[in-house]
């Protein structure tokens, strides 16, 4: 479950109500697509905008409409208190894994970010993947934690932010924390730009915005990378660089597949709750043209 | 109510339950103190890790037990949706004003953060304080959109982070953002160690967390700067050094304020809620120490 193409979902929101239906309709690409797993709330899942029992609702409607595929659910929230009983919901909705991120306000130290997998993975029956992702938790895993909770029972997967562009050294970097790792737990790259060069360096997971919202693009490049055609799968990549510098331009590939979403008719307008904001105007005229230009539209 | 030292309490909590007992002694303490106003549910006082209603029920314990000391509520929360039904509950328990930080997860951009503030002063019928804390919400106000949220209607103040530690550098940074918001908006500023040397640059209050514990030594601080006694109030902060060191060492001063709310008896162990820690061991009896030394045990 944690190979291959993971991909992650934009629960589309705004200030009247969860759109369901837009939610329900992304859940069936992906199945349709045939991704080799989903993970539900995470950062593009909008979970940290959602009450526990909006969650709750989100996870029983994916795995209603997932199929065979397997669905990962984001259980991260500020207090421990809160990952316990979301990890609970997941498992009752029948969840095949969960995914948790040290969430904070108060900046954590590692003791106490040890302290909330500890707490989780012992009180946990489903396997978990540690979601390190600096630029909304604001906490930075050292590679010498990573090790640390990857010992952790249930822990089955590392869900890094990305890797460096030169190959050389994502490949560097990959097997750094490979070494400090079990060698059954995998490692999966995010950040949607680098995904190509973090296959290749031996990731064996994509956990995927892109994947989220176009499977089949995703899967062409996860694919080529798996195949051993570590250059066709670098230049898939580099082909949608035009997507790739709106996500930087952006603050982020949030806002972007958001609007790409919108842009598509598959979800509400607008699909984002306040004060986070879809483009408009010129940058959503830019975007348009990079999906016709692709061929995402 | 924006002027002099604005004290903000602890909200002591655990994985049983809020510790209302201790809440009530702090806010005992700060009415008794005389402080010149208190600020409830900040980053001190947790609001990030309770719910609305668990808010609500803090705001009235604060509200009972405040006498004639103004009170300012945080209604921060990362959904604009959230924040205005916050405000709603903070005008109908009768605060004096409210408190908003432009929390988040996705990072925002200034448009959006602009927006928040727009959205909620338009409905507010309170004097708003805007919260300025990078370290907790990651967003990082440049002097310019101050300048245009403060010409919003009901802006009556600026919680600034700190101030530079020289004299003349700290003149130079109050005077910068004087000159680009209205003359009634007050400048307050925050991060204890820097609070003399910020009131004596001319900050007109002190939004202070030793404040919410130990009100006599702040009072004592502000008094001497508000007497044009710049040289006093930096001797008497000087003396908190090694607490302020403490606060440098353990990533804020959250942990250390809690912990000594615990050593004084103020209230349950633990007073922070999981994954957050208070202090344990060398650290708990360094703290046990300072405090001593410095007469606040």
């Amino acid at each position: 479950m944690f190979t291959g193409l993971s991909a992650f979902p934009l629960t589309p929101m705004n200030e009247n109500a969860i759109d369901e239906a837009g939610f329900v309709r992304l859940i069936e690409r992906l199945a349709a697509a045939g991704v080799d797993s989903m993970g539900v709330l995470g950062s593009t899942g909008n979970y940290a905008y959602l009450t526990r029992a909006e969650r709750a609702r989100m996870v029983r409607l994916a795995m209603a409409q997932a199929g065979d595929v397997p669905v990962i659910v984001g259980i991260s929230a500020l207090r421990t208190r809160d990952v316990l009983a979301l990890a609970e919901d997941a498992e009752a909705a029948g969840a095949s894994a969960v995914l948790l991120a040290p969430m904070s306000y108060q900046p954590l130290s590692e003791e106490e970010v040890f302290g909330l997998y500890e707490a989780v993975t012992a009180r946990l029956s489903l396997p978990l993947c540690v979601y390190d992702n600096p630029g909304t938790t604001h906490f930075t895993f050292s590679d010498a934690l990573h090790g640390r909770i990857a010992a952790l029972p249930r822990v089955a997967s590392i869900k890094i932010p990305g890797v460096p562009a030169d190959p050389a050294a994502a490949g560097e970097r990959v097997a750094r924390l490979r070494g400090l790792i079990p060698p059954d737990v995998t490692i999966g790259v995010s950040g949607d730009a680098m995904a190509a060069t973090g296959l290749n360096a031996g990731c064996e997971a994509w956990y995927s915005v892109i994947g989220g919202l176009f499977p089949e693009t995703a899967l062409a490049i996860a694919h080529a990378a798996r195949a051993g055609k570590g250059d066709e799968a670098l230049r898939l990549s580099q082909r949608l660089e035009p997507l790739w510098a709106l996500f930087r331009r952006h603050g982020g590939s949030l806002r972007v597949v958001a609007t790409a979403a919108e842009l598509l008719g598959l979800t509400e307008l607008p699909s984002l709750p306040l004060p986070l904001t879809t483009l408009q105007g010129r940058d959503r005229q830019a975007l348009a043209a990079v999906l016709e230009t692709l061929e995402l539209a």
